[in-house]
């Protein structure tokens, strides 16, 4: 197993980090292609195109739409059913999320002007989300919860999740993750045609405003076709971690903290940066080591050969440089004193402090959000939250002494422009 | 001249209203093959082709990359030439703007559980912002103040504005309004051309991290085309007003309120919904009588008749399910008790509470935002704010006793989900 390596002080380092760190989003043509033609069935034809595709793609017997509907009860049935170990498990996870989360809640506020007039924010919630969780394979529980909770502690009142369920394959856990997670209906749809559904409504899917969640690149087509029409979350590119680590944290705990990213997918973007050139090596080795035991080997190593770096820097003010230049979507900072390096990082999705805070923490239980920016994107956005489900409306109640003192401003300003009904609509005020 | 007239006891009201209000963005596949070749050539090619482009689609004469951009001393020097009234005028609305954005500012927060951990939200300001400014007829200073002042309120230290200057025109009020909002750098291109060179930087403009401003159907395209690469602002679609009024309210001032925005672009929206049947009539006359007399009379004729409405309902309970339906940029509520109608509101970009609060007074100076959302996207987003130029990393800082806990807990999940890298990653910190 090759990984590369990278010097601060090579005079290439830059440009050969910017092409490491590289990532432009598939676009294909056949795919847009396809996701048009579906959005636009379900948009004209409703139920009966969704259940033609759910047909088509999910093996579905299913003829009647209200029958895609996953009841409530059948979900509180999954919640009962799950191991206790593992509900408790969810159970915790969420009163955590829910707890961060509750930090996050955006207040209205206004405040009175001398001559009267008041100026304020009002923030509502969306009156409607759809959640988007994949079928099969990729169905994360964690996902539903850090999906849903933000939504329901925004005050949104109803929360649609969309689930495909391939030949009838139904995951009990993301079923129990809805329950807890207070879902309010569920519909056993997915691929380009969910969204649709969603985006548009069908005399049976309700309608939303936005729709979060992951989706295979059908999924991401579809929410990228429908955006406008209803907001989006982020698409995500691979999954990334970067570990700035002084050279003293166990080698095998930092490698299996790559690892953890790696087994992701193929082109995940693990990558180390030290100031001690031979911890670099005690890593390599402790990967190699460890890479044979592991379950998802295959993923890992072509995680590893094909994106992953180790970077050697002259010490930890330049780490926070290439930390910065990356704005990776997980930030490990296992250092003797990550407080100080902190202060030192202004771009990344979600930073982890000290040789305790495995990134995996944040995957499912720490707290804050697993639903990060990636690709560089850190450098304008920020992690799914509370504010992703609220919105704000700008609040402007003028005393007559106000309008008229702000109507002569606006009417010069307005004339200036050319644009002289605004500036005649202000001036009725200055008289008034 | 012909509003349409509805009435909420219309059988088909709602059917109606959802058509009267549909608005899909125009996206021309002759404009995006255009746009995807200039930002291709500027991307490759850098200020070769931006000089191309600019010599092409402005007739300018520069010939040295360094001379597209327009000095400091340039700005100061239009701030200094503008007359008295105009600069105080922008003074004035610049210092309200800045007072109501310093409100919007996020801050940091963080909090520590019992067992040590620590878990908050770091906020930052983007490194570097590029504002698009359209060049002649629609340059607009107000425009500037709107999207510069929260940019640097937010702590952006760097904003770059691009403005073409077709034919080496310039616009001395947009000029002194950067000078006012405190624009760190000026480049006089435009276009395509000019969005490509702010998303990925030539050897003389700057890359930035994101693009906010208005801009033709070009710059519309290429916003949407770099979306990615850099965050972007809204695309705006035409202007709307939508008012409510008890009927008690001077029948010109009404009629004005919507010719202020019937008078940007044949596309815009302008609706009055009232309960009072015979005001409505009213404000029709008004407009009949006013319109002869405006600047702009046919583009606001071209407004009114394509895509205006005057509509009845029973009571200001049904107004407000109008006006939520319709989630419109701009609400005034011209009403005798406002405050208990904006309780009633739960979509709109700004809202205007009061006969005195014409809307064209938050277009200028009232203080909050001008950039807002349109065609019905205010049920899932918000006024430009200092909040879009900010951007939130979570921390998460693990006491040993802190991450043993959840390392229990966040294995039990990852094992759950088939991830054991991740599981194998907590697990340490559990012995460790």
């Amino acid at each position: 197993m090759d990984i590369a390596r990278l010097s601060s002080r090579d005079p290439d380092f830059w440009p050969r980090l910017e092409r490491l760190t590289a990532w432009e989003g598939v676009s294909e043509h056949a795919v847009a292609d396809t996701v048009r033609e579906i959005v636009h069935a379900v948009r004209t034809r409703g139920d009966a195109a969704l259940l033609d595709y759910t047909a088509r793609f999910d093996r579905s017997g299913v003829t009647r739409a209200a029958d895609l509907e996953i009841p409530p009860a059948r979900l509180e049935q999954a919640l009962a059913a799950i191991a206790p170990a593992e509900r408790e498990a969810l159970q915790l996870a969420a009163a955590r999320i829910r707890s961060y989360a509750e930090h996050q809640k955006l207040d209205s506020w206004r405040y009175t002007e001398a001559d009267g007039t008041v100026l304020g924010q009002q923030v509502t919630p969306l009156d409607r989300v759809g959640l988007y969780v994949p079928g099969g394979k990729a169905a994360y529980p964690s996902s539903v919860l850090m999906n849903a909770i933000p939504a329901k502690v925004a005050g949104v009142p109803e929360l649609v999740m969309v689930v495909p369920t391939p030949g009838g394959e139904v995951n009990e856990l993301v079923l129990a993750a809805a329950a807890i997670a207070g879902v309010d209906r569920v519909f056993a749809i997915g691929g380009a045609q969910a969204v649709a559904a969603l985006a548009w409504g069908t005399a049976s899917v309700p309608r939303v405003d936005k729709i979060v969640g992951p989706g295979n690149i059908y999924v991401a087509t579809a929410k990228r076709m429908v955006f406008g029409q209803v907001g989006i979350d982020m698409i995500a590119g691979p999954s990334e971690i970067l570990v700035v680590c002084d050279g003293l944290t166990d080698p095998d705990w930092i490698a299996m903290d790559l690892f953890s990213q790696a087994e992701h997918d193929e082109d995940a973007q693990p990558i180390l940066i030290s100031p001690d050139a031979a911890f670099l090596d005690r890593v390599a080795a402790a990967a190699a080591r460890l890479l044979p035991d592991m379950e998802r080997a295959a993923i890992i190593e072509a995680s590893l050969t094909r994106r992953a770096a180790l970077i050697h820097v002259g010490d930890l003010a330049e780490a926070a440089d290439v930390a910065n230049f990356i704005a990776p979507e997980h930030l490990e900072l296992s250092v003797q004193d990550p407080g100080a390096l902190l202060a030192q990082i202004r771009h990344a999705g979600a930073i982890f402090l000290g040789r305790h805070t495995a990134e995996a923490l944040g995957d499912y239980c720490a707290g804050p959000n697993h639903v990060l920016p990636t690709s560089r994107t850190a450098r304008f956005s920020s992690p799914l939250g509370v504010y992703d489900f609220q919105k704000r409306s700008s609040v402007i109640f003028c005393s007559p002494a106000g309008a008229a003192a702000l109507g002569r401003t606006a009417s010069v300003l307005a004339r200036g422009e050319g644009l002289t009904a605004h500036a005649r609509s202000a001036e009725y005020r200055v008289r008034g």
